[in-house]
C-alpha cells in the first residue's frame, strides 16, 4: 500500500557561513578566554556583557533614506517598527554603554568583554559569519599611560595563554607622527590626495618599501599583472612617507630620532613622537624590553582609523601554510586610540583606547605549535556493560572513578554487541575500558583494558607480544580506582 | 549665534527586554558555568557550541502559509530568500546537530552546551528576551540508566556550585505511570478529555490536591474569584489521578507500591513503575540517598511534554520574597526523556533525555544565601597620581603589585584633583590606595591607605581615633608589595 507523502522534512544544516564547535575546540577556547580574563582582571579591567542584540540606530549602520539597513549586519524589523540587529563588533556596544551609563560608571572606565559577533558577509573558506572577539578598552583617559598599560597587558596576556617571550612582539606606532609627516608634505587635513596617501600606506605590509614608493609616485604592476595607478607624487615628495615607514632602528632612541627628522617642524608630528617617547619610558619602567614591546613605524594596520597610538601584536615564529611553505604566523591582536566613541550619542568627545584579540587565530597558533590539545581532548574511562542486569554495579564503578576525579561513564547504548562498545570507546578517545562479566563478578575482580597501549600494540607488536595481552590486566574490584589511576598517570 | 541643527543623535539605550551585565555579575556566572562544565566533563559529556543563528526551518517554527514566521523567535529573511532566526532554546540546535552529524558522532552522544537563547516575547519585570541556558543531553540511549546518570549529575552539579546537601532535592517522576493511570480511567491516547486532565494536572503545583480534585470534577473558584469550569469527571473517576499525584511515601519502595495500586492492570503504567524502580536502584548503587534524589509523583512540570522519566531539581531552603514573606526558593532545573528529537529531520526516532539548568535562577539563589559575591566584587588597588611627571614610577608600582598576583592599576583620569582620585577608588570598591608625592619619593617611601578600614573609621571612630589616621601607613618603597599583601590578607 502506497503511503501518503508527508510534508517535506526540514534540512539538518548549519546555516551558510556558520559552524558548530565540538569537544576540545570549545574547551580550549573557553580555557583561553579564562586565562585572558584573569590577566585583564588583574589589570583592574571590569567585565561587561552586553546582549547580542542592539537597536540598529545604536549600532549606527542604518541609513534613514533606505528601506532596509545596509549590508554587513544581520537586522530585522520589529512589529512596533523598530529595527534590531546583531552586534558586528564589541566597540559599538561599548559606545552605547559608555553613553547610557555615563553617570554611573567610574571614569576612566576600564572594561573587557568576550563573545561572538556577527557579520552579514559572503562567507568564504575560513571566514565565518559568527566569530569571537575579545576586547579591552579604557574609556575616558586622554593619557598615553592608558595605551602603554594596554600594550603591557597584551604582552602579559600572550604569555598567559602560552606564547613564550621571544615568540611574540607588540609593535607600537602613532597616527600623529604620520599626520606630522603628511603636514610637512603640504597635504591638508581633509584633502583627497591625503586620503590616497593613507590608503597607499595601508598596503605597506603587502607591497613593501619599493612597492609603496611606486604606488605613491607613478604606479605599479601588481602580482596579477594589472597596473595600479600611482598617487602622482614626485620621488622627492614621496620620500618623507618612506622615511617614516622605514624609520625603525636598533633602539627606541634611534627610532625616535629618525622620526623627529621625518616630521620636521610639524607640531602634531612632534606631539606624536613625544607620546611614543612617553610610552617607551612607561614600558621600560615596568621592565618590558624591546624583545616584547617596540616602537615600530611600519605598523600601518588601522592607522587610517585610529587618532593616536596604534599597536599590533604579532607572533614571530614560523609555521607551515596549507601549501607546506614556511611563513610568519603574523598578527593576532591590534588596537589603538580613537576619539568620538561616545560623541555620536551625547555630543561630547570622550577619549578611548583599546585592543581586540583575535581569539580564533591565537588558538590556531597554539595548535600549530602543539601547545594545546592534550588533556582536554582525552575521552572518559568507559565502563562496559557485559550483563544488562548488573547496570547498577557498572554505574557504581563509574561513580567511584568520578569521585576520585577521573572522567568516567557507563556505556549506555545497546550492550548486545560487545565490539560496538569497544568501537564506541575508540571513537571517544577513551584511555581505559573496564570490563566485568559474570565470571569476574563472581570472583570479585574487574578487567582493565589500557586502550592507548592496546592501540600501540595492535600497530607494532609481534604475535607473541600481542598474545600476552599486556594491555589488559585483572585486578580486585576494590583496586579499580587505584589501577585506573596508575594507567592514566602513565605509571 | 544660533547653531545649525545636526541630524538627530541616536538614543543610547539597551533594546527593550534586553540587559547589560557588569562586573561581578559576569564573573560569577562565568565561574558557575565553569564549575558546571567541570562536573559534566567528568561524567563523559562533550561540549558543543552551535552558532546563535539557525535556519528557521531547522528550528521548526516556520509556517509555510504565512509570510512572516510565527511570533516567539527573532527571525529575518536573507537576500537569497532564506529565513534565519536566533535559537530559542538549546534542544532544537541539538536535534539539528544530531541529525546532521549522525554518521560522525559517537552513539550514544552525550553533550552539554551553555549560552544565551533568545525569545521574541513581551518583556516584563525580570523577564528578558535573552537569557542563559545550560543543558546536558544524552542522545541515542533508550536505557533509563541515562536518565539516572543525569539525575546524579544534577545533584553533583548543585553541590559543585555551592548548594550543600540538604538544601536541594532532585525529584523524579515518570510520564508512563501517568499514562497507566489515565488508561485505567478509560481515557484514550488522543482524546480531548485526556488532554484536559493533563492540563489540569499541570496545575497541581499551584492548586494543590483539593484544587485539582475540584478542577477534575465540578470546577473551582480561583483566587481572583473567577469560576473555572471542571473537566466533568465524577469524584470516583478523579480518584486515580489524585492517588497518583499524592502517592509519595516515606521510602521509594512504599511510593512504588502506592503507584502499582494506582495503575491497576495497565501495561504502560507497570512499565513506568519498573523504570522508576530501576532508576531508584541505580541511584542507590551510587550512594545517592533520598536526601538527594527521590521518587516523587507530584512532579508535574513538563509531564505533558516528556515521554518517560521526568525530573526536577528544587532548592528546599526558604528565602524572603520582595514583600518580605518567607517562601521556598523552588525549581532551578528540570528535564526528562523525549522522543522524536531527530525524527523531524531524518524520519528515524532517536531516544533522548536531558536536563536544563536555569543558570540565572541558580545565581539568584546563591546570592540570596550570600554564598557568592566576595572575591570577584573586590576592586583593584589604585596607585594614585600625585605628580603627573612621575607616571612611569606609578606604573612600575602597579606592575610590581600585579606580578605578585595583586589586582592593581594606576589612576588614569585627570590627576589634578586628588579628591576625585579617592572618589574613583571608592567607586571601584578598591581595598587600598597607594600615594607617593614628591616628599615621599625623595624619602624613598610610599603611603598606603587601607580604604576598607578607612571607611569603617569614618563611620564609627571618635575624633581622637580619626586624627591618629590608623588607616594610612608609610612604608619604605621596597616594602610596597608586602605591605599591601598584609592589608589584603586582613593581617
Amino acid at each position: 500500500m502506497a503511503k501518503a507523502k508527508g510534508p517535506r522534512r526540514p534540512r539538518a544544516e548549519t546555516p551558510k557561513g556558520f559552524r558548530d564547535y565540538f569537544g576540545a575546540d570549545v574547551t580550549e577556547r573557553s580555557e583561553m578566554l579564562g586565562a585572558i580574563a584573569g590577566v585583564y582582571h588583574r589589570h583592574g579591567f571590569e567585565p561587561l556583557e552586553t546582549s547580542a542584540v542592539e537597536t540598529l540606530e545604536a549600532l549606527g549602520k542604518y541609513l534613514p533614506d533606505v528601506d532596509r539597513p545596509h549590508a554587513g549586519v544581520f537586522a530585522w524589523q520589529e512589529e512596533d517598527g523598530d529595527w534590531l540587529a546583531l552586534r558586528y563588533d564589541m566597540t559599538a556596544p561599548l559606545a552605547r554603554v559608555a553613553a547610557q551609563f555615563r553617570n554611573d560608571l567610574p571614569s576612566p572606565y576600564r572594561r573587557y568583554t568576550m563573545g561572538p559577533v556577527w557579520r552579514n558577509e559572503k562567507p568564504g573558506p575560513g571566514r565565518f559569519r559568527q566569530f569571537y572577539q575579545c576586547d579591552a578598552d579604557t574609556v575616558g583617559s586622554a593619557s598615553v599611560a592608558a595605551d602603554a598599560e594596554i600594550c603591557g597587558m597584551l604582552a602579559d596576556t600572550l604569555e598567559a595563554v602560552g606564547i613564550p617571550r621571544g615568540d611574540y612582539l607588540v609593535r607600537v606606532n602613532n597616527r600623529k607622527v604620520l599626520n606630522g609627516v603628511l603636514e610637512t608634505m603640504g597635504l591638508t587635513e581633509e584633502g583627497e590626495r591625503r586620503e590616497e596617501v593613507l590608503r597607499t600606506i595601508d598596503k605597506f605590509d603587502k607591497a613593501g618599501e619599493a612597492g609603496v614608493r611606486e604606488l605613491l609616485t607613478t604606479g605599479r604592476l601588481d602580482a596579477s599583472g594589472a597596473f595600479i595607478d600611482g598617487v602622482g607624487l614626485s620621488a622627492d615628495q614621496a620620500e618623507p612617507v618612506i622615511a617614516f615607514l622605514t624609520s625603525r632602528a636598533a633602539t627606541a632612541a634611534e627610532t625616535l630620532a629618525n622620526l623627529r627628522a621625518a616630521v620636521g617642524g610639524s607640531e602634531i608630528g612632534a606631539q606624536g613622537i613625544d607620546e611614543l617617547e612617553a610610552m617607551a619610558s612607561f614600558m621600560a619602567a615596568q621592565g618590558y624590553g624591546a624583545d616584547r614591546i617596540e616602537i615600530d613605524p611600519s605598523v600601518v594596520r588601522g592607522l587610517g582609523y585610529y587618532t593616536g597610538p596604534v599597536f599590533e601584536a604579532e607572533l614571530t615564529f614560523e609555521i607551515l601554510d596549507e601549501k607546506g611553505r614556511k611563513r610568519q604566523f603574523g598578527s593576532v591582536a591590534g588596537g589603538g586610540r580613537y576619539d568620538d566613541l561616545v560623541k555620536r550619542f551625547t555630543g561630547q568627545a570622550v577619549p578611548a583606547t583599546g585592543v581586540s584579540i583575535g581569539v580564533d587565530r591565537l588558538l590556531a597558533a597554539l595548535r600549530a605549535k602543539g601547545r594545546i590539545g592534550g588533556e582536554a581532548a582525552r575521552g572518559p574511562v568507559v565502563v562496559t556493560v557485559m550483563d544488562r542486569d548488573r547496570m547498577a554495579d557498572y554505574m557504581a564503578m563509574a561513580n567511584e572513578l568520578r569521585n576520585a576525579g577521573i572522567r568516567a561513564e557507563v556505556y549506555l547504548g545497546n550492550p548486545k554487541n560487545f565490539g560496538n562498545q569497544l568501537k564506541y570507546a575508540d571513537k571517544r578517545a577513551s584511555p581505559v575500558a573496564i570490563i566485568q562479566g559474570a565470571d569476574e563478578a563472581a570472583g570479585g575482580v574487574v578487567q582493565i583494558k589500557d586502550l592507548v597501549l592496546g592501540a600501540r600494540i595492535a600497530q607494532e607488536a609481534s604475535l607473541e607480544e600481542w598474545k600476552s595481552q599486556p594491555a589488559q590486566t585483572e585486578v580486585p574490584r576494590a583496586d579499580l580506582v587505584a589501577a585506573v589511576q596508575r594507567i592514566l598517570n602513565g605509571a
